[in-house]
């Protein structure tokens, strides 16, 4: 999975929003492409049990030979940004408009959508590079063929299944609903390595929490939770859409690729498993530093009042033995300062006062740590 | 979407009850009037395939015509406050009282009612402009007309579908049904800018929080938090409401608008979505700033404990020989300050537990931030 | 709804019991007057489309003529006081006794039984005046009659059904499950104007709650909470049983009335949403307050930091100055105390010492309010 | 209810453990005696419509003549601590092994299994004497018998059920099943004053948290809050228990006990609102004790600030004229000490700074209460 | 159950990944063996109805004979090490490669899934030795096999099933579904010791934390709610697991099986009761280590506020009549210095004083404890 890494967004709340460009109050099926999305390369790979073939076709016009030609044909396209391709696509694939918008509008949960002849499905795929970025991925399933939209974001997961598909394995012999499961199933495993990350980012997390519980430490605590977030948001409804490829019945997926799709369900099983571990230990790991912090306010709290409390007394003895007033003037005006013990006795009673007070304070259990 | 902000109003706890009019007890399907109701203003488009006409008809019984002549007429009811008129709209449409009832009494959750002859569909439009501010839209649905109530809020989110049945677009060539659906759509449409406002306050917040924790910015926090509330209160019916019209067997929705009515629903859930996300986001803010507030604290105790605990033992022994016990009474008294060497003694000695000091306090790691 | 307000009880959790009188062992079926409970008075509404009766019978057997005459018949029972009466009652409209158990039992749940001939539907009524109190309405429908009992609460929400009755309004034209219906939504009704009350409160605390977030104003909140833990559990039962009302086949309801009754399961649910923001709000309310002395300490502390620091190093070195060093011992014992500036020389260093500490605090923020 | 109070035990972590013997891998329906089980004691009530036999069997080849002879029998088991006794009924009775290894092993959840010709029932009591103590109740019912066994628990909830066996009531002429219902409802009814003890815990513990927000206090909401934690486990299975048996076809319940269990199950109800209504206000003290200790601190907080804050000041300009410089050495060395109105002005001042002060903090509201 | 404690593996977040070996893209069904997984150990036990054989096979070639010859054949597999034997093993069984993949790939969660011919179950095994272990147990069943795979941890929880093979004991007679039943128990059974541990851990860490709130006793509290946390991923889905073992139709599984198998899910659901009573114990622990912090911050506070605002005013009047103004230069330059009783008033002062704050604490309760 080459990364490129040219403009990877961070999912900040205002940017959840930045790529939805239709205006409020856009007729339902209007394509509306955004203004940064890139220009799209179409790749195609078209093969039946023995052959495959890899063209980058210059139009939408070629697919079609080769759509006749295979029994399954599978066209890619990298970025949302010609308006016209995406029409002559949806002309071609006879795809609703309804679907066609919601490829361009990429803010789509994962989700299928049954339409006349094809099978809609939306999937996001995500990648971490400092910062997390996401994009859509569309997936149009029909008898012959599978579609797939991808966005802005470098590099994608399907690297495993041009190779496979170069090399004629096993795959070329079956149809285009296991092969949109393959392209389903290498979506979510690269959901692995980077919750594999988050584990990684969690642990150190707690190593900084306990050294120093500051609000550096617990900015990244907040950012890794909002990255879980994130995540949920892409794993959870991609749960429910494969269930109801998997259930609801459906001429395209064979019952053959049924058995594959309850593997892919398991996979999504498992990463909400790992993924709502992850977001409990996030929120441990939040709690963990307010008492962190609480304990080390206490910590200092204690060493402040012992050194205060001792000494408080003490110079306030001092203090007595400092005023001026005039022995002279009076017998009663400080006689101690003329006794031949005077001071000698004022330190013995600062002493006795001192040792006092530390014995009062390890009783009560603020002197062993 | 021209905004003319007359009578926007927050909405706090108690307003939440201010347009409740009918006292406790009123006999069911009763119309009464809100005292601070706009007079209303009668808005009818009627239109087939081939034609649109727009009017503003001075009396209900302009409408008729219109029914017969036209396969949809739409008629927009923007003001609540003139009973009459309600009753002959009723009469006019067969409207039932109950649902009348509930037309004027604008506290209701969106929700679908089936009633003989037409469908009672109640949705919510929310405004922010400095504060949050909502009205009822109410919207009958029959064979061949939409009847749409507005309350006292200045403009609406049904522009651009006026601007299109002017326009003649291929809505003209639909029915009530699809009208209804694109009113519907029109209006959760407007959530989504409304939401986006709210994402970048959340974001300005979040920087706040961590510049200055006062008590300020936690209620700006406390304020954004409330509006989300009542955000949901309007947007989580909203998706039970359309769920019904999708699912519930009903003569008057055609299969071809459940399609549409589809795409409605995943607006819905988007935005409960994002919604939940800006609410897990402002509960997250809350706790930064308690946490930040927290450790403020314990910044500030630490430069307190550590000044304190340097010069309070310090300034005990400057008091020390600061007292006046008479070196002359007796050779015990004080004999340091006439030793030679007392004062840069007496000075060192404090250097050394200044020092000392520092240094324990850098072991315990409260010196480095 | 005239209010007596003669022994209003606060809602304790030790109060729930107060009104269990049969001990625990009795057999089902038994009716255990509580000692405290008010004499019975009994009024009879009969009516038909016509005409209206009202009258106060002395004993239940004047009751029977009316039930023969009219097609409607609504005894309101008001005080469990009296076992013979309830008994008599029973006997009369052939009530099971477990029901009638319940109706002495005053600790029921909203809730709707099924019994031969008759429907038993449990609901709460509840006033405030100071503190919330509570009583227990069951109401019997059969096929002419309706029966309901109350408790000790002085008035009930009855009055405006009342009204319509004397005045022969369409409601008389009806039969007795319509009857019981406009009870019910009297009942619901009244629960209204007690959550506009709370919300009042809600404001009036936010504002406490920033002046002087003290424990008396916590008390408040909590004391609010508690009460509207109180109003949930008399409204979510009562929604569950309006909706079996509304959904479980019964031959004693008619279609029309369940016309009504959608209307009144409305009317539950957005009372449950009111009472479920405000139970949101009063949370926040509670963080709030936990907030607002959290930065109140805070801020004292910044004070106290601010005030003591500058001044802990300068009481520092005019103790040393004060210290009584001879330096006619020794050239090395304070020599400064001759010199010609050491006096302004020593302000001028205190001067820069606390001038500096001013400028490191405002550098970290401390100052800037 | 006579309590002997033997061996109660707290409900602590550690011991729900305890009473399990029968070691991990032991075959499944083996009857593992705990040691410290108390040795059983039999008592047999075998009645008809007209007579009731109560005798204390020696073996447990007495009770089948009783079988014989009467329609119902009730054994009734006190203490599981013979191994011969349990495998003799259970041949006696023809129970399922599995259903019998359940009675000894007492750390089962209220449950109902179906047996071929007897339903198995677990039930949990509870008793409260400083601390709460718990009992498994297992219940078997037959065509013709009610078999129960009670662990080592002093008293049980059965007085009344057997009073009235006693005394002969209606209860004699009902079925096997009544008589099961009347036993749980029993067991159920006991929790009613339980629950009562609880709540006036709670009321006295508001007051003391307010008091005196100490560890202790703290600690006695905790062990509520433990107690509570029990008692859910105990009614809350006891409701889905109750709800099969009255749900679930069984030709062993008849309809009219159907009737009667529906009342058992409003029961439950009613103790887990009861029991969740207390859990609620549980949390709520706990956060009212931390709220209470940190209102406190900030009580004490700011009155050592104000009183610091103002001395801080003065003492520093009592310390500036402490000190020693030599007015003779040079007229800049403190002249103000032989001015003739330094004094009065040095009293001044103080004055006006500390008054300054109190004005700034009045200012700010710390004065006020 | 003979412990070896080889290689325990904390269950860190970053530990949940590292037994995934196959890289993301790999294609379905593949086996991908982890290069530190222990070389296989096959045992087999075959039996019918009298006789018990237990080998150790060489290759998985000598199986099959057991398999013809005996009605059950139990292979177990201790160690996921040697392809080359779990396809052997997949040939000679019949088992599908997805469900292959699954073994090796042991970060499965409980399941079970039906394939043709044979059930495949997979269960997690949990060993505590200072820290928690886990491994994942893969159990297939078909007509007249079970067949188990463990990974790497020592020991196993299925020692007692083995020995009742060895003697012979009823379980002979009975089919591989029963066989598969006895293991799940046997793993289900040995979560009970595990929950013991727990259940003693947290009580003395209740004394712990009450002991002593410090970060220690904080990070003990943690561990064991992480702990915690992986036994709820472990016990919760194997409830479901067993759930549709129980409820799913399935020839393999007989009718009298599946009573044991309610028996065991009856298990998994007292596992459950007690996890999450835990959990709650170990949330209720963290909450009492915050208060306790706070709490002890409160007490240390208290202590310095009360010696502080006692002696700072009396230290100021002593540094008052420190100060060197010179009586003989004006009459108003401190001639308290000379008064007769000057000294001993100023004493009495700062007596009164002191009296009068202790007084003043005394009556806001912070002297009393």
């Amino acid at each position: 999975m080459p990364h490129r890494h040219k403009n990877l967004h961070r999912l900040s709340p205002a940017r959840l929003f930045k790529r939805r460009r239709a205006p409020p109050g856009t007729a339902p099926g209007t394509i509306v492409v955004s203004p940064d999305a890139r220009p799209p390369i179409l790749t195609v790979f078209a093969y039946n049990g023995e052959r495959c073939v890899e063209v980058q076709p210059k139009s939408v016009a070629e697919i079609r030979e080769h759509l006749d030609k295979y029994p399954v044909t599978w066209v890619n396209v990298d970025g949302l940004g010609d308006k016209q391709v995406i029409e002559d696509l949806g002309k071609l694939f006879r795809l609703h408009p309804l679907a066609l918008e919601d490829v361009v509008n990429t803010h789509q949960r994962p989700k299928v959508d049954q339409y006349e002849g094809n099978l809609f499905i939306v999937m996001r795929m995500m990648q971490r590079n400092d910062v997390l970025a996401e994009e859509q991925v569309s997936i149009f399933v029909g008898k012959n063929f599978v579609l797939t939209f991808q966005e802005n974001l470098p590099g994608d997961s399907f690297g495993p299944v041009r190779q496979r598909l170069r090399t004629g394995g096993p795959l070329t012999g079956k149809g285009a609903d296991y092969l949109a499961y393959r392209l389903i199933d290498a979506i979510l495993d690269s959901f692995f390595p980077l919750l594999e990350q988050y584990g990684e980012l969690l642990e150190t997390l707690e190593e900084a929490v306990l050294a120093r519980a500051d609000v550096d430490t617990l900015l990244r605590v907040h950012a890794i939770r909002h990255d879980l977030l994130a995540l949920r948001r892409a794993i959870w409804p991609a749960r429910d859409a494969i269930n109801s490829l998997l259930r609801d019945p459906n001429a395209l997926i064979q019952s053959e690729t049924r058995l594959f799709l309850r593997d892919a369900y398991d996979h999504t099983i498992q990463l909400m498993d790992l993924l709502e571990t992850f977001r409990e230990l996030g929120s441990d790991l939040r709690d963990l530093h307010l008492t962190s912090t609480s304990n080390r306010l206490s910590e200092i709290m204690k060493v402040l009042t012992i050194i205060s409390t001792i000494f408080i007394p003490l110079t306030f003895i001092a203090g007595v033995y400092g005023m001026n007033f005039d022995p002279d003037a009076s017998p009663w005006n400080m006689p101690e300062l003329r006794w031949d013990w005077g001071y000698p006795a004022t330190l013995a009673v600062m002493f006795v006062i001192g040792v006092s007070l530390l014995f009062y304070f390890r009783r009560r259990g603020w002197l062993g740590r």
